[in-house]
């Protein structure tokens, strides 16, 4: 049963004065023409400037290079489908009939998705500085819980984590094939995970740089980093 | 001769509160530690989401896959660098003195990141509306000539397009290999494209697809697309 969207904006706290902008960012594509994709578009480069800014503040002695990192781990899929779901938008999304089932990796993009869709409701309907207000409430603990050496953990040791923390089997890391003369030599890395039905694969000048590739990709192929 | 910022500031009509920070945006990484990279981190945000908001607005019928290619256009490396040409940024460039007589392509990435850093500093210096309002009239000319057939130009075609521009040679595809049985076969194609030293790769089901590919790799080794 779909509920509706007036209940979730009480929740949110915020009064649409167009409630029906409100409907659309909850709208998937499955259900026609009218969805949430163009307000997703906008509401993540609202989400990404928010926690820029704030990250810019927040880590006045970090590098370009840790802000991204850290930035990506605040917009990746995986946390904005636990935001939909503290949210409790599940009940509320406007689902076409093949998509009402779906469930695992692509219902979180779903969720994820309408999160973004929902900012850029709220800026359409009020303005920046509410946009952000919300963002930052519903980031805070997050954003309180950065950890800057978290982003420097590398690829491999981020995707066994990934996997222990759902309870899903290790990855394994198959050599394919080595090119090249000894002093130069290019290593194939395929990565087997479960979730992920084709292969990720890593090259590298060493075969634990390209592992760290493969566990890379397999982390982009799991949704769970950009 | 590296000229006072504050000439600059007048002329791009900002007038700084703190004028360190302007300072601090035109300083490359190559000067030491405290450089504009920062800077362009946060003003890369916000370019991003001016841009996105100004399209949405403006194309209210095009699709998020429209939206994002235009967006793509307008904050690549080559729009901003013409921008930065345009304002005149280069005289006053804060460069180490290996930086000092870099050229072409290199010069160009240099002058579009210290756009973006002018923007992080606009936007610190006062706020979000009138970081916006420098950003649209940087952008103006280049939004009112956008054309959405553009972006539905194929990579090889955008490349073609890019390299007669410069007067520069056309690309040439060479097929490396195929691998698989006939029903399902893999292309491998590289690109030699003058500018670029290890020459693009393209991979795909059909000979076409490769080439493709290899161009898009190709536009984005030359930083004409990301």
């Amino acid at each position: 049963m779909i509920k509706p969207v007036s209940d979730l904006a009480r929740r949110i706290g915020h009064n649409f004065s167009d409630e029906s902008l409100f409907e659309l960012a909850l709208t998937h594509r499955s259900c026609g023409k009218k969805n949430n994709e163009r307000l997703e578009f906008l509401g993540d480069s609202i989400l990404n400037f928010v926690i820029a800014d704030d990250l810019f503040a927040r880590f006045p002695s970090a590098k370009e290079g840790e802000l991204s990192r850290l930035r990506a781990r605040m917009v990746k899929g995986v946390t904005l489908s636990e935001v939909a779901r503290e949210l409790g938008l599940g009940d509320y999304l406007r689902l076409g009939s093949g998509e009402l089932k779906s469930g695992g990796y692509r219902r979180d993009s779903i969720l994820a998705d309408a999160v973004e869709a929902i900012i850029g409701a709220i800026y359409l309907d009020s303005d920046m500085e509410t946009a952000r207000s919300y963002i930052l409430s519903w980031f805070d603990e997050r954003l309180k819980n950065l950890d800057m050496n978290e982003s420097l953990k590398d690829s491999k040791t981020r995707l066994q984590e990934f996997l222990q923390s759902r309870r899903l089997p290790l990855p394994t890391y198959d050599l394919i094939k080595v090119e090249g003369e000894a002093h130069a030599q290019t290593f194939y890395i395929e990565c087997q995970v479960q979730g992920v039905d084709k292969a990720p694969k890593g090259t590298g000048s060493s075969r634990r740089q390209a592992e760290q590739e493969a566990a890379k990709s397999a982390l982009i192929a799991l949704q769970v980093e950009k």
